[in-house]
């Protein structure tokens, strides 16, 4: 079968087949957003390796070589909170077209490393090469963590919350995507740190370790519905979005209002937010905000899980949204 | 300065100078052949990261699906081999060109997989994606060890051992290459197995444990002289190899023959060996390899270490040797 017929996630489910279940030092393998080992350490160790690849993941129109390392560096992080943990090193394989500027290649490594820095985890290694043609990243993240928060622990009656906005990822990419913006440099302010240095929510992972137990998780990476719907179906659940909770990006909604879009699709189906979405008991919702806002990020309360499967969105008048896509598969033809 | 210029190792020595001494986590860090990271554990945790591109690092006419995945997992694994570490989980980034069969990436999957578990370290995670054209893989390798190898602490009067035989990899290239052999199923079979499923020498990092310190150590990736060099370099010491004494694969010296060609200078820069260079005090050397010996590896003596910089060959008539070539470069122009 074709991969554009069978898709990511369909080939991603035959190699876990294939692989079958963990074994030896790995608790939680293919199918969250980083690996779980257990090491001779207290702690787990995590590891997440993300791939960014020119024409397919970032245009060199739209970003610096030093941008193109800082976002790259903040998405792979980002996987290191969705599991709870902390980043200890980052590595990163980086591949080169044939006549490139080494200086290039030089911002690049910089804007990673910084990113990295600001986040305890130096830059500790890798491999280099030259490409056929354009970039290639490939940025490996090893964290520890002492519980892990997995996408399978969700559970009826749970809630749903989601750190920080949605939609300016996708309001970014809209305005580049349609000209309005020739590169990162020209969008507007906070819409341009969003695109450029997305915060990967670690900080905010550290701050809910003082929950009694530790949420169900993923980041925003491949859209809200689309990485609801991998935490419905490795937990088991049904979990219900309600629209008009949504924590719309105020920068979001004004990119939408030239061009006459609704914002809402945007936070629904945008992806490269690097948000979490949580699933916690409800016992512990208040807590989770308080300790989240200690560290400056605000937790909103957009849904509910209960028995059943799949992700349902709700209009403001309570009925079940019809969703203009369902997000990002990479081997679907572009 | 463009990348071809400044070469693969000018520009991994720009990077270093940027990310500077390790710090945090970082125990050792750009320049051996696995980064070492000090968690919460009694051991060290090892990373290492390795590219495989198509047409760069290997060619779909030589090597089916499976063996591509198998020589990338042994390759990636020899790296945490000469750390002196044991394998504990695999993650693979993998993108497959538009238009590819599923059950390529599957079966590649698979020959990765096989091999990782072999070695006790299974599939744990990764990415895939979609590339413009070609195979592209990471592979990312996560180890232990409670006491790392590395290439910096070679002394004057150690001795020099390497592990199996060299030149294999080279002959086999060459086979191919000059269309001798149509793909890796045709090479004479103490070649195939080299070539498609090289050996990371885990077993023989793992029987040296019981040395009184660990050695020095590289795995010879680049060839012999240059991976050698990354040694004299990083010990700032001398290594002086007596040719004579290189241990040629049988196999290798009968491929040579037919072209009438000679094996040591294949021995010496032939890349992709995954056999191991050790520096270790000649008070060791017979325990060394009486413990190699009861895994099934040989370790051969080839030279010494005195003080110095840089690496020497010597004929058997005990002249330096002018080597035909320095090793591989990967921004080198091919």
């Amino acid at each position: 079968m074709r991969l554009e017929k069978l898709g990511e996630f369909g080939f991603i489910a035959r190699v876990a087949e294939l692989v079958g279940e963990p074994e030896g030092a790995v608790v939680e393998g293919i199918g969250d957003d980083a690996a779980v080992l257990k090491t001779s350490g207290d702690c787990y160790v995590l590891v997440t390796t993300d791939a960014f690849v020119e024409g397919r993941h970032f245009r060199r129109e739209w970003l610096s070589a030093e941008q193109i390392g800082m976002r790259a560096a903040c998405a792979a992080l980002s996987d290191i909170a969705a599991m709870g943990g902390e980043a200890r090193a980052v590595l990163l394989s980086v591949g080169l077209p044939p006549g490139e500027d080494a200086a290039f290649g030089e911002q690049l490594v910089r804007g990673l490393h910084d990113v990295a820095r600001s986040w305890d985890a130096s830059l500790a290694g890798g491999d280099t090469f030259a490409t056929p043609a354009g970039v290639w990243l490939d940025v490996v993240v090893v964290g520890e963590v002492d519980r892990p928060w997995l996408r399978s622990t969700a559970r009826p009656d749970d809630i749903l919350l989601v750190s920080g906005t949605l939609g300016g990822a996708a309001a970014a990419f809209h305005l580049l995507e349609s000209g309005r913006a020739a590169n990162a440099d020209a969008l507007p302010a906070a819409l341009r740190s969003r695109f450029t240095r997305p915060t990967p929510q670690l900080a905010l992972a550290q701050a809910l370790r003082q929950l009694p137990e530790p949420p169900a998780a993923i980041d925003i990476s491949d859209g809200l519905v689309q990485d609801a719907g991998h935490i419905a179906e490795r937990s088991a659940v049904a979990l219900t979005i309600e629209a008009p909770c949504l924590p719309v990006s105020p920068a979001c909604a004004e990119a939408a209002v030239q061009p006459d879009a609704d914002p809402v699709p945007w936070a629904l189906t945008g992806g490269e937010e690097y948000e979490l979405l949580l699933a916690l008991p409800p016992a512990y919702a208040d807590q989770a905000v308080a300790e989240a806002q200690k560290v400056g990020v605000m937790l909103t309360r957009i849904g509910s899980v209960s028995k059943g499967l799949g992700v349902t969105v709700l209009a403001s008048d309570g009925s079940p949204m019809e969703l203009p896509q369902g997000g990002w598969d990479h081997f679907a033809v572009q």
